[in-house]
Protein backbone atom coordinates (compact mmCIF):
# COMPACT_ATOMS: atom_id res chain seq x y z
CA UNK A 1 0.00 0.00 0.00
CA UNK A 2 1.06 3.54 -0.98
CA UNK A 3 1.50 6.32 1.79
CA UNK A 4 1.56 9.66 1.70
CA UNK A 5 3.24 11.86 4.60
CA UNK A 6 2.39 15.39 5.42
CA UNK A 7 4.41 17.07 7.96
CA UNK A 8 2.89 19.72 9.89
CA UNK A 9 3.94 22.67 7.22
CA UNK A 10 2.37 20.29 4.64
CA UNK A 11 -1.01 20.51 6.39
CA UNK A 12 -0.66 24.58 7.25
CA UNK A 13 -0.19 24.72 3.70
CA UNK A 14 -3.02 23.62 2.21
CA UNK A 15 -6.09 25.21 1.28
CA UNK A 16 -8.35 26.10 4.15
CA UNK A 17 -11.34 23.54 3.38
CA UNK A 18 -8.82 20.82 2.19
CA UNK A 19 -6.77 20.96 5.71
CA UNK A 20 -10.30 21.07 7.55
CA UNK A 21 -11.59 18.32 5.98
CA UNK A 22 -8.16 16.13 6.08
CA UNK A 23 -7.23 17.01 9.99
CA UNK A 24 -11.10 16.23 11.01
CA UNK A 25 -10.57 12.55 9.54
CA UNK A 26 -7.15 12.01 11.45
CA UNK A 27 -9.01 11.29 14.78
CA UNK A 28 -11.21 7.95 13.28
CA UNK A 29 -15.07 7.70 13.75
CA UNK A 30 -16.81 10.20 16.06
CA UNK A 31 -19.91 10.17 18.17
CA UNK A 32 -22.83 12.71 16.52
CA UNK A 33 -25.01 14.27 19.41
CA UNK A 34 -27.50 16.80 19.59
CA UNK A 35 -26.95 19.41 22.40
CA UNK A 36 -29.78 20.93 23.39
CA UNK A 37 -30.13 24.47 25.34
CA UNK A 38 -32.23 26.89 26.83
CA UNK A 39 -31.76 30.41 27.32
CA UNK A 40 -32.88 32.38 30.39
CA UNK A 41 -35.48 34.12 28.29
CA UNK A 42 -36.53 30.16 26.87
CA UNK A 43 -35.30 30.29 23.47
CA UNK A 44 -34.50 26.78 23.06
CA UNK A 45 -31.13 26.21 20.84
CA UNK A 46 -30.13 22.94 18.79
CA UNK A 47 -26.68 22.18 17.59
CA UNK A 48 -24.53 18.71 16.21
CA UNK A 49 -21.23 18.14 17.62
CA UNK A 50 -19.18 15.47 17.17
CA UNK A 51 -16.65 15.90 19.91
CA UNK A 52 -18.42 14.09 23.15
CA UNK A 53 -15.98 11.96 24.85
CA UNK A 54 -16.61 9.86 28.00
CA UNK A 55 -14.74 11.17 30.82
CA UNK A 56 -15.86 9.62 34.20
CA UNK A 57 -18.23 6.67 35.50
CA UNK A 58 -18.40 7.67 39.21
CA UNK A 59 -19.32 10.19 39.37
CA UNK A 60 -20.73 10.42 35.41
CA UNK A 61 -19.14 12.37 33.38
CA UNK A 62 -19.11 12.98 29.92
CA UNK A 63 -16.73 16.04 27.74
CA UNK A 64 -17.05 18.14 24.92
CA UNK A 65 -15.60 20.66 22.78
CA UNK A 66 -16.76 23.92 21.73
CA UNK A 67 -15.12 26.31 18.85
CA UNK A 68 -13.49 29.16 20.56
CA UNK A 69 -16.63 32.14 21.81
CA UNK A 70 -14.88 34.35 19.17
CA UNK A 71 -18.35 35.23 17.57
CA UNK A 72 -21.55 34.32 19.23
CA UNK A 73 -22.42 30.74 20.12
CA UNK A 74 -25.82 30.41 21.48
CA UNK A 75 -25.47 26.59 22.98
CA UNK A 76 -22.05 28.06 24.98
CA UNK A 77 -23.52 31.14 26.25
CA UNK A 78 -27.01 29.14 27.16
CA UNK A 79 -24.42 26.94 28.93
CA UNK A 80 -23.26 29.44 30.98
CA UNK A 81 -26.44 31.06 31.56
CA UNK A 82 -28.31 28.34 32.88
CA UNK A 83 -25.50 25.28 33.42
CA UNK A 84 -27.52 22.77 32.00
CA UNK A 85 -27.62 20.90 28.33
CA UNK A 86 -28.78 17.84 26.76
CA UNK A 87 -27.20 15.62 24.82
CA UNK A 88 -29.28 13.35 22.29
CA UNK A 89 -27.73 10.44 19.73
CA UNK A 90 -28.33 11.13 15.96
CA UNK A 91 -30.11 8.03 14.07
CA UNK A 92 -30.52 7.38 10.15
CA UNK A 93 -34.10 8.78 10.77
CA UNK A 94 -33.02 12.29 11.80
CA UNK A 95 -29.33 12.75 10.67
CA UNK A 96 -30.05 15.37 7.92
CA UNK A 97 -32.23 17.31 9.98
CA UNK A 98 -29.56 17.27 12.50
CA UNK A 99 -26.80 18.16 10.56
CA UNK A 100 -29.35 20.91 9.39
CA UNK A 101 -29.02 22.61 12.75
CA UNK A 102 -25.25 23.45 12.13
CA UNK A 103 -26.55 26.75 10.02
CA UNK A 104 -26.35 30.06 10.58
CA UNK A 105 -29.87 30.78 12.15
CA UNK A 106 -30.43 34.19 13.96
CA UNK A 107 -30.68 33.53 17.87
CA UNK A 108 -34.78 34.30 17.45
CA UNK A 109 -34.71 31.40 15.41
CA UNK A 110 -34.76 28.05 17.31
CA UNK A 111 -32.94 25.41 15.46
CA UNK A 112 -35.87 22.73 16.81
CA UNK A 113 -38.43 24.43 14.61
CA UNK A 114 -35.73 25.40 11.59
CA UNK A 115 -35.45 21.62 11.07
CA UNK A 116 -38.51 20.11 12.48
CA UNK A 117 -37.03 18.25 15.14
CA UNK A 118 -39.19 18.19 18.74
CA UNK A 119 -38.48 19.84 21.99
CA UNK A 120 -39.28 17.38 24.91
CA UNK A 121 -38.99 18.41 28.62
CA UNK A 122 -38.35 15.82 31.35
CA UNK A 123 -39.80 16.82 34.73
CA UNK A 124 -36.41 17.48 36.28
CA UNK A 125 -34.51 19.03 33.89
CA UNK A 126 -34.83 22.45 32.28
CA UNK A 127 -32.76 21.84 29.02
CA UNK A 128 -35.01 20.53 26.02
CA UNK A 129 -34.29 16.85 24.65
CA UNK A 130 -35.32 16.08 21.15
CA UNK A 131 -37.80 13.85 21.52
CA UNK A 132 -37.15 11.74 17.93
CA UNK A 133 -33.78 11.19 19.47
CA UNK A 134 -33.11 7.58 21.36
CA UNK A 135 -30.79 8.11 23.88
CA UNK A 136 -30.73 11.24 25.98
CA UNK A 137 -29.07 12.72 28.38
CA UNK A 138 -29.04 15.59 30.44
CA UNK A 139 -25.68 17.66 32.24
CA UNK A 140 -25.40 20.24 34.59
CA UNK A 141 -22.05 21.99 33.83
CA UNK A 142 -19.20 21.83 35.97
CA UNK A 143 -16.27 22.79 34.12
CA UNK A 144 -15.00 24.56 31.61
CA UNK A 145 -10.94 24.65 30.29
CA UNK A 146 -9.77 26.68 27.58
CA UNK A 147 -7.65 25.41 25.03
CA UNK A 148 -4.63 27.88 25.09
CA UNK A 149 -3.50 26.61 21.51
CA UNK A 150 -6.52 27.97 20.02
CA UNK A 151 -9.02 29.09 22.09
CA UNK A 152 -11.40 26.31 22.12
CA UNK A 153 -13.73 25.29 25.19
CA UNK A 154 -13.15 21.93 26.61
CA UNK A 155 -16.64 21.66 28.85
CA UNK A 156 -17.38 18.71 31.43
CA UNK A 157 -21.09 17.79 32.42
CA UNK A 158 -22.33 15.44 35.36
CA UNK A 159 -24.78 13.09 34.46
CA UNK A 160 -28.30 14.21 36.16
CA UNK A 161 -30.21 12.28 34.11
CA UNK A 162 -30.17 9.81 31.06
CA UNK A 163 -33.53 8.15 29.37
CA UNK A 164 -32.67 5.11 27.59
CA UNK A 165 -34.68 2.78 25.69
CA UNK A 166 -35.44 -0.15 27.90
CA UNK A 167 -35.09 -3.27 25.55
CA UNK A 168 -31.85 -1.51 24.67
CA UNK A 169 -29.76 -1.96 27.89
CA UNK A 170 -28.07 -4.88 28.03
CA UNK A 171 -28.09 -7.17 31.04
CA UNK A 172 -24.33 -5.68 32.17
CA UNK A 173 -25.12 -2.05 31.87
CA UNK A 174 -23.69 -1.65 27.83
CA UNK A 175 -26.58 0.19 25.75
CA UNK A 176 -26.86 -1.64 23.04
CA UNK A 177 -26.47 0.98 20.20
CA UNK A 178 -26.54 -0.97 17.19
CA UNK A 179 -30.34 -1.67 18.95
CA UNK A 180 -30.68 2.17 19.53
CA UNK A 181 -30.11 2.97 15.70
CA UNK A 182 -27.10 5.29 16.78
CA UNK A 183 -24.72 6.17 13.94
CA UNK A 184 -21.23 7.71 13.67
CA UNK A 185 -19.29 10.08 11.57
CA UNK A 186 -16.22 10.94 10.41
CA UNK A 187 -14.56 14.44 8.91
CA UNK A 188 -17.30 17.34 9.09
CA UNK A 189 -19.79 16.09 6.79
CA UNK A 190 -20.22 12.23 6.28
CA UNK A 191 -22.41 9.96 8.38
CA UNK A 192 -22.31 5.78 8.71
CA UNK A 193 -24.14 3.49 10.01
CA UNK A 194 -22.68 0.67 12.30
CA UNK A 195 -22.72 -2.75 12.25
CA UNK A 196 -21.35 -4.93 15.40
CA UNK A 197 -18.34 -7.26 15.17
CA UNK A 198 -18.04 -8.54 18.64
CA UNK A 199 -17.43 -7.30 21.91
CA UNK A 200 -14.28 -9.09 23.96
CA UNK A 201 -13.23 -10.22 27.20
CA UNK A 202 -11.22 -8.27 29.69
CA UNK A 203 -7.93 -7.76 28.62
CA UNK A 204 -5.50 -9.62 31.01
CA UNK A 205 -1.84 -10.79 30.50
CA UNK A 206 -0.98 -14.38 29.46
CA UNK A 207 -4.57 -14.43 28.76
CA UNK A 208 -6.53 -14.86 24.96
CA UNK A 209 -9.00 -12.14 24.47
CA UNK A 210 -12.42 -14.29 23.78
CA UNK A 211 -15.40 -12.88 22.10
CA UNK A 212 -17.68 -12.41 24.53
CA UNK A 213 -21.27 -11.40 22.43
CA UNK B 1 -41.08 2.98 22.86
CA UNK B 2 -40.15 2.32 26.67
CA UNK B 3 -38.15 4.22 27.72
CA UNK B 4 -35.95 3.95 31.50
CA UNK B 5 -35.13 7.51 33.32
CA UNK B 6 -32.11 6.94 35.53
CA UNK B 7 -31.09 9.83 38.09
CA UNK B 8 -27.77 10.73 38.94
CA UNK B 9 -28.51 9.09 42.57
CA UNK B 10 -29.69 5.55 40.46
CA UNK B 11 -26.33 5.94 38.12
CA UNK B 12 -24.21 6.18 41.56
CA UNK B 13 -25.99 3.03 42.96
CA UNK B 14 -25.52 0.68 40.26
CA UNK B 15 -22.91 -1.85 40.38
CA UNK B 16 -19.82 -0.78 39.75
CA UNK B 17 -19.35 -3.01 36.33
CA UNK B 18 -22.83 -1.99 35.21
CA UNK B 19 -22.16 1.53 35.70
CA UNK B 20 -18.61 1.53 33.80
CA UNK B 21 -20.68 -0.57 31.02
CA UNK B 22 -23.35 2.36 30.99
CA UNK B 23 -21.97 5.16 31.29
CA UNK B 24 -19.33 4.42 28.59
CA UNK B 25 -22.34 4.10 26.13
CA UNK B 26 -24.40 7.36 26.71
CA UNK B 27 -21.38 9.58 24.30
CA UNK B 28 -22.62 7.14 21.82
CA UNK B 29 -19.43 5.52 19.02
CA UNK B 30 -16.30 6.27 19.75
CA UNK B 31 -13.22 6.25 17.88
CA UNK B 32 -10.63 3.47 18.67
CA UNK B 33 -6.97 4.45 18.46
CA UNK B 34 -3.84 2.69 19.56
CA UNK B 35 -1.34 5.97 21.49
CA UNK B 36 2.42 4.59 20.55
CA UNK B 37 5.16 6.22 22.73
CA UNK B 38 8.95 5.36 24.02
CA UNK B 39 10.82 6.39 27.58
CA UNK B 40 13.92 7.57 27.43
CA UNK B 41 15.19 4.39 28.28
CA UNK B 42 13.27 3.62 24.57
CA UNK B 43 10.96 1.34 25.92
CA UNK B 44 7.99 1.40 23.78
CA UNK B 45 4.53 1.31 24.73
CA UNK B 46 1.61 1.03 23.20
CA UNK B 47 -1.89 1.55 24.61
CA UNK B 48 -5.90 1.79 23.17
CA UNK B 49 -8.01 4.60 23.93
CA UNK B 50 -11.47 5.94 22.47
CA UNK B 51 -11.40 8.99 23.80
CA UNK B 52 -9.55 10.99 20.84
CA UNK B 53 -10.93 14.45 19.50
CA UNK B 54 -10.81 16.41 16.65
CA UNK B 55 -9.56 20.16 18.45
CA UNK B 56 -8.08 22.13 15.45
CA UNK B 57 -7.27 22.44 12.29
CA UNK B 58 -5.42 25.31 11.96
CA UNK B 59 -2.83 24.74 13.98
CA UNK B 60 -3.71 20.84 13.30
CA UNK B 61 -4.80 19.39 17.12
CA UNK B 62 -6.01 16.35 18.66
CA UNK B 63 -6.86 15.60 22.16
CA UNK B 64 -7.56 12.62 24.35
CA UNK B 65 -8.19 12.07 27.50
CA UNK B 66 -6.29 10.04 29.89
CA UNK B 67 -7.40 8.24 33.32
CA UNK B 68 -6.13 9.95 36.20
CA UNK B 69 -2.11 9.07 36.94
CA UNK B 70 -2.66 7.82 40.69
CA UNK B 71 -1.22 4.32 39.33
CA UNK B 72 1.48 3.90 37.02
CA UNK B 73 0.62 5.04 33.86
CA UNK B 74 2.97 4.38 31.05
CA UNK B 75 1.72 5.84 28.57
CA UNK B 76 1.17 9.73 29.89
CA UNK B 77 4.64 9.34 32.09
CA UNK B 78 6.43 8.67 28.51
CA UNK B 79 4.43 11.42 26.75
CA UNK B 80 5.29 14.09 29.58
CA UNK B 81 8.93 12.69 29.49
CA UNK B 82 9.52 13.12 25.81
CA UNK B 83 6.78 15.25 24.70
CA UNK B 84 5.81 12.87 21.66
CA UNK B 85 3.07 10.15 20.93
CA UNK B 86 1.61 8.46 17.87
CA UNK B 87 -1.95 7.65 17.16
CA UNK B 88 -2.84 4.92 15.07
CA UNK B 89 -6.38 3.62 13.73
CA UNK B 90 -7.23 0.50 14.74
CA UNK B 91 -9.06 -2.05 11.74
CA UNK B 92 -10.68 -5.54 11.93
CA UNK B 93 -7.65 -7.01 11.55
CA UNK B 94 -5.88 -6.29 14.30
CA UNK B 95 -8.76 -4.84 16.49
CA UNK B 96 -8.44 -8.46 19.32
CA UNK B 97 -4.49 -7.57 19.58
CA UNK B 98 -5.49 -3.78 19.92
CA UNK B 99 -8.17 -4.69 22.81
CA UNK B 100 -4.92 -7.26 24.89
CA UNK B 101 -2.79 -4.00 25.07
CA UNK B 102 -5.79 -3.41 27.78
CA UNK B 103 -3.75 -6.20 30.09
CA UNK B 104 -1.59 -4.54 33.13
CA UNK B 105 1.61 -5.66 31.76
CA UNK B 106 4.74 -5.04 33.71
CA UNK B 107 6.52 -1.85 32.41
CA UNK B 108 9.54 -3.86 31.09
CA UNK B 109 7.34 -5.87 28.76
CA UNK B 110 6.32 -3.81 25.60
CA UNK B 111 2.44 -4.00 24.81
CA UNK B 112 3.96 -4.32 20.91
CA UNK B 113 5.73 -7.63 21.24
CA UNK B 114 2.94 -8.95 24.08
CA UNK B 115 0.36 -8.65 21.34
CA UNK B 116 2.56 -8.90 18.25
CA UNK B 117 1.76 -5.52 16.77
CA UNK B 118 5.27 -4.25 15.17
CA UNK B 119 6.78 -0.67 16.11
CA UNK B 120 7.38 1.40 12.93
CA UNK B 121 9.79 4.58 13.11
CA UNK B 122 9.71 7.56 10.74
CA UNK B 123 13.22 9.23 9.97
CA UNK B 124 11.52 12.45 11.58
CA UNK B 125 9.55 11.25 14.59
CA UNK B 126 10.85 9.52 18.04
CA UNK B 127 7.55 7.70 18.71
CA UNK B 128 7.01 4.43 17.71
CA UNK B 129 3.81 4.15 15.67
CA UNK B 130 1.88 0.42 14.72
CA UNK B 131 3.29 -0.86 11.08
CA UNK B 132 -0.08 -2.85 10.80
CA UNK B 133 -2.53 0.20 11.42
CA UNK B 134 -3.45 2.57 8.52
CA UNK B 135 -3.82 5.80 9.92
CA UNK B 136 -1.42 6.64 11.24
CA UNK B 137 -0.31 10.67 13.21
CA UNK B 138 2.62 11.47 15.34
CA UNK B 139 2.35 14.50 17.80
CA UNK B 140 3.74 16.89 19.77
CA UNK B 141 2.56 17.34 23.35
CA UNK B 142 1.35 20.72 23.86
CA UNK B 143 -1.11 21.22 27.06
CA UNK B 144 -2.08 19.14 30.08
CA UNK B 145 -5.51 20.00 32.26
CA UNK B 146 -6.62 18.22 34.72
CA UNK B 147 -10.34 17.48 35.42
CA UNK B 148 -10.91 18.64 38.73
CA UNK B 149 -14.02 16.34 39.15
CA UNK B 150 -12.39 13.30 38.87
CA UNK B 151 -8.49 14.02 38.51
CA UNK B 152 -8.20 12.47 34.42
CA UNK B 153 -6.12 14.88 32.37
CA UNK B 154 -7.19 15.90 29.36
CA UNK B 155 -4.18 16.02 26.24
CA UNK B 156 -3.68 18.26 23.55
CA UNK B 157 -1.11 17.37 21.08
CA UNK B 158 0.24 19.12 17.79
CA UNK B 159 0.13 17.10 14.46
CA UNK B 160 3.63 16.60 13.43
CA UNK B 161 2.98 13.94 11.13
CA UNK B 162 0.07 12.48 9.35
CA UNK B 163 0.52 9.08 7.22
CA UNK B 164 -1.96 8.09 5.00
CA UNK B 165 -2.72 5.57 2.56
CA UNK B 166 -2.68 7.15 -0.59
CA UNK B 167 -5.81 6.18 -2.07
CA UNK B 168 -8.33 7.05 1.09
CA UNK B 169 -7.18 10.58 0.45
CA UNK B 170 -10.69 12.28 -1.36
CA UNK B 171 -10.24 15.12 -3.87
CA UNK B 172 -11.86 17.54 -0.99
CA UNK B 173 -8.90 16.33 1.74
CA UNK B 174 -11.59 14.17 3.48
CA UNK B 175 -9.88 10.82 4.68
CA UNK B 176 -12.09 7.40 3.63
CA UNK B 177 -12.01 5.90 6.78
CA UNK B 178 -14.18 2.64 5.42
CA UNK B 179 -11.94 2.69 2.41
CA UNK B 180 -8.99 2.58 5.04
CA UNK B 181 -10.79 -0.34 7.45
CA UNK B 182 -10.78 1.96 9.98
CA UNK B 183 -13.28 0.90 12.86
CA UNK B 184 -15.55 2.10 15.46
CA UNK B 185 -15.71 1.14 19.65
CA UNK B 186 -18.79 1.88 21.79
CA UNK B 187 -18.64 1.05 25.70
CA UNK B 188 -15.61 -0.69 26.99
CA UNK B 189 -15.56 -3.85 24.96
CA UNK B 190 -17.63 -3.76 21.65
CA UNK B 191 -15.93 -3.22 18.66
CA UNK B 192 -17.94 -2.13 15.32
CA UNK B 193 -17.72 -2.25 11.50
CA UNK B 194 -19.21 1.29 9.77
CA UNK B 195 -20.65 1.56 6.34
CA UNK B 196 -21.08 5.15 4.56
CA UNK B 197 -24.95 6.28 4.61
CA UNK B 198 -23.91 10.05 2.96
CA UNK B 199 -21.70 12.98 2.69
CA UNK B 200 -24.08 15.68 3.34
CA UNK B 201 -23.83 19.39 1.93
CA UNK B 202 -22.98 22.58 4.01
CA UNK B 203 -25.87 23.29 5.81
CA UNK B 204 -27.14 26.73 5.50
CA UNK B 205 -30.97 28.65 6.68
CA UNK B 206 -33.53 28.45 4.01
CA UNK B 207 -31.44 25.73 1.85
CA UNK B 208 -32.41 22.10 1.69
CA UNK B 209 -29.48 19.78 2.49
CA UNK B 210 -27.96 17.35 -0.39
CA UNK B 211 -26.54 14.47 -0.23
CA UNK B 212 -23.05 15.12 -1.97
CA UNK B 213 -21.13 11.81 -1.96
Amino acid sequence: MKYTSFSTDDILNLEKDFRSNFVNSLNGFKSINLIGTISNQKQSNLAIFNSVIHVGANPPLLGLLMRPPSVKRDTLTNIRETGYFTINHVTEEIYVRAHQTAAKYDSQKSEFEAVFLTTEFSENFPAPYVKESVVKVGLKLMEEHTIESNKTIFIIGQVMEAIVPTHCILKDGLIDLNLAGTITGSGLDSYHSVRKISRLSYAKPGKDIEKIG
